[in-house]
């Protein structure tokens, strides 16, 4: 932990250093160009205020430091034939991603119409954080990029997530002190603790502290830096430090501090590959201390502007209208001498583009940074073999999450070569009953072992911290950069990845739309330790309204499913393992769970996404039903059949039409959702007047929300989780909730013309049911012995 | 930094060393005898199946680590009579600190029928995670406690928020292992750089290293002490070590830390108070390094479990079923020894309650765990000295935020010596325009300063820092323990406390039904920066879903509030501020708006929640309007403004009524929240039949959801953001999602009868004009001027 670096390396020739600042300064210059000039791009005319945007927006603060490490990646990347990819934290700098972009020929690649001279360069400032450009984060239009930047928090478990099984890999990644701060991207440091040096990547942390976010210091900008550095330290890192704001002298120390990290980079890896270490490597970071909007105006009106938070978006912002203000951007944007940077078309000179590595190399350019150039298809196993069968419905017990479990385990078998198969989870893979995969691969782990300790392995493919964040944050890396995998997660918890989740739908959506981006693999959530089974842990535990959150996004990037037994689990999990450009959420439970419906059937109903269950019903298939009983969830769909067994013993004459929904989006319009039913498909399922009591695993009124356009809807009763739980059994969250077998009876009878009086003995027997129910477990513990030991009777 | 401890104290006699074993082995014992007995609590009999509870649930394995720290506190409390609460991190360890508070009695104060005798303690038992009986976590009902400890990540921020301004106060905080891994923890160790010696208490974070989380090892168990030595040194802290398996040697060991903790913070605290030092103090930590699950079973069924992540929840968990279970669950009991702990009528010996402080300063007692008996009214300053003179509605604008911000600074002023009254943001506080409390208070700030600093002090009340969970947790922490505050935030990134909110609002919705929990402050967002707004950052960040979803929880605790304009603000601040046991959420721009309602019809507006703006419309009181423009947030209402003047210039003999809505709840049916309107105030206000369209500032379907009982819901047409954004201009923004002005035209000629036709030109008109907005903003990046110009004229 205390190793020191080894000897400098050789030193930048003069020419070297001057082509590096003759890059960087180009960069600058194309950075502040898009935040001001609308016109007069290479300054060849007196600038005017007429050539000056309407509106300045953009981020100057954070973007001489992203072009000097771009400039600097450039440099090693060339020098060593590196294959690197950078995240870059701040990325609402988006100027100067997009000015690297535009000056290695990526940008014009991708987009043929802003060329790489005065015409394209022109196109490139109007365009910003203009209306109909681009936006002024980088952002999934930006070639090179898996990181939009705007929200903080997920840059090192971005690029941890890139690293891992590409060995082959460097994933720079730059930590703003800004987004250090945050909780997420406090927690994924510990990535280092997963990463394994020979199957993985590397990770380049660039820790960049200039000071300052929005409005103040930072936190590790202020404190002393032996304090930092231990901190660093016990962080598991090797920190290497440059500072200071005289450029000649910080690209020295900059690339010299590439040199030695990424030598220290490549002597761990070759330990580990070729010497057989086992210990874990203590990886190189950069901490680059500079001055935030370094090289822009040193003061504003008197008022330090350099160096300080307030260079964090536009340093002059009265440019149209205060003369000063004009001079001064003038004398600021001529002080890079953009005649010496760009030739007579504009085009950045040889000097400008000597660091510059080739092709497929440079950051614009790289297809890990357009994973889905790289993706193949998963060999998934045929659902065949762990088909549970079921011989009549709801009479044997499965638990649904176990045998996917050991599908996952075949499919971490087929991927064992290919390693693109990862299974991440905050510590619950087991708990979740999935643990059929620790068969086959191990749960990665670096740190220190000791013999008590299960299926640890450096090697491993299921990676558990217990972090929410960090497990998106890794799968996200790891699918952006073209590879599968599925997240495991408790379902009140998921919550915790919320506004994760939301910019990685946004990113999906943007994306779909971008011809040049190839498809990713789906962000695949198993939602499991569901709602109503918090025996061990109660109210804090129970919490559906994820499904809720992710409905509220983009419809075209967004699916949930419901199964309500293993097969359909098994049929859904292969769908959105298939699938691309989703964010897939799979509800379902873990506890044993009647088996309704077989392989064959179990596909068939999937493919349809709601169904109508004619043996659980009573209809004779000519009259409309008088009622509908439907349900979405496992839970939910267990106690509609025990309703529809109710009523089929008791009122055998009523028309009882069952209904399962295993895709939720089904229920909205055609026009709302790729999914949505026509509603003629929807009046046949649920009538157009009937009633319809639904039956639905999470809030109710989400139902509502999706079908309120619906004919039947006026008569569309919905039970569901109300927010009334705790440590109870199953049976009694149902009741608490309303949503119990003899609650979903009464409101039938409730519903039905002509029940109330006919059924009224029926609905006092279920009420008194509930109130014996209530009764005994307040005595004994456990439900009712009826309740226990029930199974579906057809 | 390196600093060590001084030398070591007195060492514990004896008698004191076997007293604190005694109480160990009693909490030791009551927390195992709840997960296990139903009955023969003090094992007077041999242990038979049928005094085992049917379903066994809880959390062992971290319940004697939690005990140890509980029996150590309690020494140290009574020795130097301290103020001390304890925030229990793992709080899914529920039966340790239910001992505990069984033990100093606060449990039989709180819960009298629930005596500390054998009696009591059958009841103690039985009640524990049994239906009807208490939950398995720390809950709400826990005397003593201020956190749940479910959802893991919150205990530390929790801690430092409780320390806030409580000089007197020490706040213990115990972290265990697998919550050290989470984000929000990560990031909240950063609080000792905000926590001023003079004006704040102490935070004991005490790390407890039982090395397992549900299934794996933890990261910060596995690697080098001395890494692990230089994290903690690197965040700010004296660690102190304590590790071991022997319970003499630990209690020892422990007492000793304990003593150099705390004569280390009265030192530091002396040198800040009386010494008057400046410099940040290295504020100690315990890390406490014991096995899970010490002292429960050593191996079960051949495999090891004391020490290893299978003492998690319930080591032995077939002991109705098989004897051999039984057996040794009977002798993991006796391993206590209860018969010297408990006399013959079931009560703690008097060597087990040596330890024991008295009266309020049990930990199970303590006056700030119970907040609400210490709050205090806030002197809120009248709001007509902020006012916003309204002569005729739209011809002035203001800031609303700025206009709230003179407020907050005035009480910020009143509240300079109480200091209960806090300010929390992530980095925002200016950006959000309330920068007027600069004027009267400060940043916390205990890191370095340098001259260009501006607003910084040691004693702040303005707490700053990028992350959104520390803030929510500092302020939790302050409300719990009886103050006030106000969390002002970026709409869209407000998600990333969704699960948090949803913990606060669990523990309010339960403390609303406990008699003893006096009510608290309010926990009140501010949120701005919306969705409407973002002209800078773009899509990344423009969400309105975290209104979606706190309406998902418990109706009795949640509000939300949408305030036109500034007076409306200043009139709902004042609301909020005043209320109790809620969480608050207030949406409201930063922007210049226009000035809609004087004070006294804004407080009246906002008293009723919606109302009818008879100046916006053009009915004439005798017959209903044709049309209904509704509208919900401050950019909607200025388009339903504009929408209806159009109307009235265009089509003067329509009548539209325009109706506000600034509490949504209101919306939603009577009985479904408590500000729910009934049925006929509803029709009274938006008519039973007539066409409503309805402008919201977030997801459409969410007035759906909230409206589709109502008579009129068949013919509520919403308008509202549909995830279209972008980098662009406000009225481009309001186009492209549709809410703009003449969209909302076209909607009425759409829907109002027979208009379809007579304004077939002024609907052509309207959608030219969007074309022409379209045309004009892509060449000039600037609205239309007539939109830019425009401003309502009655």
């Amino acid at each position: 932990m205390n190793e020191t670096p080894s000897p400098v390396p050789a030193r930048l020739s003069e020419r070297e250093l001057h082509a590096l600042d003759a890059h960087w300064r180009a960069a600058n210059y194309l950075a502040a160009g898009q935040i001001y000039l609308l016109a007069n791009p290479l300054l060849r005319e007196p600038l005017r205020a007429e050539h000056i945007k309407p509106r300045l927006l953009g981020h100057w603060g954070t973007s001489p430091g992203l072009n000097l490490v771009h400039t600097h990646l450039n440099r090693a990347i060339a020098a060593r034939d590196l294959d690197t990819i950078c995240v870059w934290g701040p990325g609402h700098g988006g100027p100067a991603v997009l000015a690297g972009s535009w000056l290695d020929g990526s940008y014009t690649d991708t987009y043929p119409g802003v060329t790489r001279d005065a015409e394209g360069m022109a196109k490139l400032f109007r365009q910003f954080s203009f209306p109909g450009g681009v936006p002024s984060h980088v952002a999934p239009e930006t070639p090179g990029s898996i990181h939009e930047g705007g929200e903080l928090g997920y840059a090192l478990s971005h690029a941890y997530g890139a690293a891992l099984d590409n060995p082959g890999l460097l994933v720079a990644c730059v930590i703003g002190d800004g987004e250090a701060e945050t909780g997420p991207l406090a927690a994924s440091w510990h990535g280092n603790k997963f990463l394994d040096p020979v199957h993985d990547g590397a990770v380049l942390p660039i820790l960049h502290l200039n000071g300052y976010k929005i409005a103040n210091p930072t936190v590790l900008a202020r404190i002393p830096e032996p304090e930092l550095d231990s901190l660093l330290r016990g962080l598991g890192h090797l920190p290497l430090y440059v500072s200071g704001d005289d450029p000649l002298t910080v690209h020295r120390e900059l690339a010299e501090a590439m040199d030695l990290a990424l030598d220290r980079i490549a002597a761990l890896q070759d330990e580990a590959r070729t010497g057989g270490s086992t210990r874990r490597p203590h990886w190189p970071l950069i901490v680059l201390r500079t001055p935030k909007g370094w090289t822009g105006p040193a003061e504003v009106d008197g008022v330090p502007v350099e160096g300080t938070w307030r260079a964090h978006q536009v340093p002059l912002d009265q440019v149209r209208s205060n003369p000063a203000h004009l001079a001064q951007l003038e004398a600021w944007l001529r002080s890079y001498r953009p005649e010496e940077l760009f030739d007579e078309l504009g085009r950045p000179t040889a000097e400008v583009l000597a660091c510059v590595p080739e092709g497929g190399r440079r950051l614009g350019a790289n297809r890990h940074a357009n994973g889905g150039l790289l993706l193949r298809e998963l060999p998934l196993p045929p659902l065949e073999t762990y088909e549970v069968p079921v011989d009549k419905p709801g009479r044997t017990l499965h638990e649904p999450t176990r045998v996917l479990g050991d599908l996952l385990a075949d499919l971490m078998a087929a991927t064992a070569e290919r390693r693109d198969f990862r299974l991440v989870g905050p510590d619950e893979t087991a708990s979740n009953r999935l643990q059929a995969v620790y068969g086959v691969t191990g749960k990665a782990w670096q740190a220190d072992t000791l013999p008590v300790d299960e299926h640890l392995a450096r090697d491993g493919r299921v990676m558990e911290i217990l972090s929410e964040h960090t497990c998106q944050g890794w799968l996200e890396g790891y699918l952006l950069t073209g590879r599968h995998g599925l997240f495991s997660c408790y379902e009140a918890f998921v919550h915790l990845v919320d506004s994760m989740v939301n910019q990685h739908i946004k990113w999906l959506r943007t994306t779909r739309a971008l011809p040049w981006r190839a498809p990713i693999a789906s962000l695949n959530y198993l939602l499991t330790s569901h709602v109503w089974r918090q025996d061990h842990n109660g109210f804090s535990h129970q919490d559906p309204g994820f499904v809720d959150h992710v409905l509220n996004k983009s419809p075209e990037a967004v699916r949930v499913y419901f199964p309500p037994d293993a097969n359909t689990l098994l049929a859904t999990a292969d769908h959105v393992l298939r699938s691309r450009d989703y964010v897939n959420v799979v509800v379902a439970g873990k506890q044993p769970c009647f088996d309704w419906l077989g392989l064959d059937e179990a596909r068939a109903h999937c493919a349809r996404g709601a169904g109508i269950w004619e043996w659980a019903g009573t209809e004779d298939g000519v009259r409309e039903p008088d009622v509908v009983l439907a349900c979405a969830g496992d839970v939910p769909t267990q106690e509609v059949l025990a309703a529809a067994g109710l009523l089929r013993r008791h009122l055998p004459e009523l028309a009882v039409r069952v209904v399962n929904v295993v895709d939720l989006a089904r229920l909205m319009p055609a026009e709302e959702h790729p999914h949505g039913m026509p509603d003629a498909e929807f009046d046949a399922l649920f009538t157009r007047e009937r009633p319809v009591v639904f039956a639905y695993h999470g809030y109710p009124w989400l139902i509502h929300r999706l079908a309120y356009r619906r004919a039947v809807h006026p008569n569309l009763h919905v039970r569901g989780y109300k927010e009334s739980g705790t440590t109870t059994t199953p049976f009694d969250m149902v009741v608490r909730n309303d949503l119990d077998r003899y609650r979903l009876v009464m409101d039938v009878i409730d519903r039905v013309p002509g029940l109330a009086v006919r059924a009224a003995g029926l609905r006092q027997e279920m009420a008194d049911r509930r109130t014996r129910h209530d009764a005994w477990i307040r005595e004994h513990g456990t439900d009712l012995p009826e309740v226990a030991d029930w199974s579906w009777q057809d």
